[in-house]
């Protein structure tokens, strides 16, 4: 076997350990903790199903795959949950090494390509990349509130908090944010979310 | 909520349900079975990661998206193993069925759209069908590879078997199908997979 397909499976292989990454999301029917591949599976169906409401006109895979490997690094890092004030603190050290150990499984042409992606993702100044935060942020969101919003009750999530983090979602789609933005107010009515 | 939006939304948490549908195939390092959702998701950043082995030039959107929602009737049907002859009998008539009721959840747009795409992958005859082929098949190839062959055994698989279905990966990519091929040659010569 060559190196350069070599390496790309070896990277491949590496990726199957995201799906024993667990996220503080639950699936709908309260089923049981979902991971970071099925998170960024569904997120990824998400864009192209919304593409729709971008506010801007987005490139769907650049967008795709933005959303399908955006928490890879979590295989080392593990996942930080968004209302983890004391995780988030580390959580730039931690990813960034996991970062270039990860992405360095790759030949140096891809390993330049997907490392652009995923920083083209956090930095979150592209329409691509609001629109993918758009749906990391949306896609738990429909989960949880199918579940009666279990996942804030469990960590004592105040509605504050939940709008400071949804408020990246507006700046990739407008439309999705009037959405959520409905949901938080529902749960604050039904009494699952505090304002706080 | 508008109409549009809210049936795009209810096709959505419908597919939480895929990360339910368990496959034959393990996770690397000897792990749990693999989903639906994890599955798709390996499947469409790897045909990303190697869509320089495309026999043709593939519109990359296309791929991946068929790869994201190749496998949603499952949700009804449920996973038929490859080497299921019996299960693969009625398998058709079985998605058939889900396929209706699960994309008529969409808006009629999108019903059109995503059966078209479903469509596309089944019939196997675009290029982009062909490469997304190669990767459902490569996908479950590495891992099974990597825990020795182990899902083969556990269904007493032949090497023939395997040959046959892996003919479609040649179809999508010469170069996977060599890769391939290298790989099913290492396994008869360890014992893992009878010539049969």
């Amino acid at each position: 076997m060559d190196e350069r397909i070599a390496k790309q499976i070896a990277f491949a292989l590496e990726l199957d350990k995201e799906k024993s990454v667990f996220r503080q999301t639950h699936l709908s029917e309260h089923g049981r903790n979902e991971n970071d591949a099925e998170h960024a599976w569904h997120m990824a169906i998400m864009a192209y199903l919304l593409k729709e409401y971008s506010n801007e006109p987005v490139d769907i895979a650049r967008v795709m795959i933005m959303c399908l490997i955006h928490d890879v690094v979590e295989i080392d890092a593990g996942d930080t949950y968004a209302y983890d004030f004391k995780g988030l603190e580390t959580q730039k050290a931690r990813e960034d090494a996991a970062k270039e150990r990860i992405f360095s499984l790759l030949p140096e042409d891809q390993k330049a390509e997907f490392i652009a992606l995923f920083d083209e993702f956090e930095a979150n100044e592209t329409p691509e990349a609001k629109f993918a935060h758009s749906m990391d942020n949306f896609q738990p969101l429909i989960l949880n509130n199918s579940n009666g919003g279990g996942d804030w009750k469990e960590h004592n999530v105040t509605a504050k908090s939940v709008y400071g983090r949804q408020s990246k979602t507006r700046l990739g789609s407008e439309k999705i944010y009037e959405i959520t933005d409905k949901i938080i107010q529902e749960n604050i009515r039904k009494g699952s979310l505090p304002e706080g």
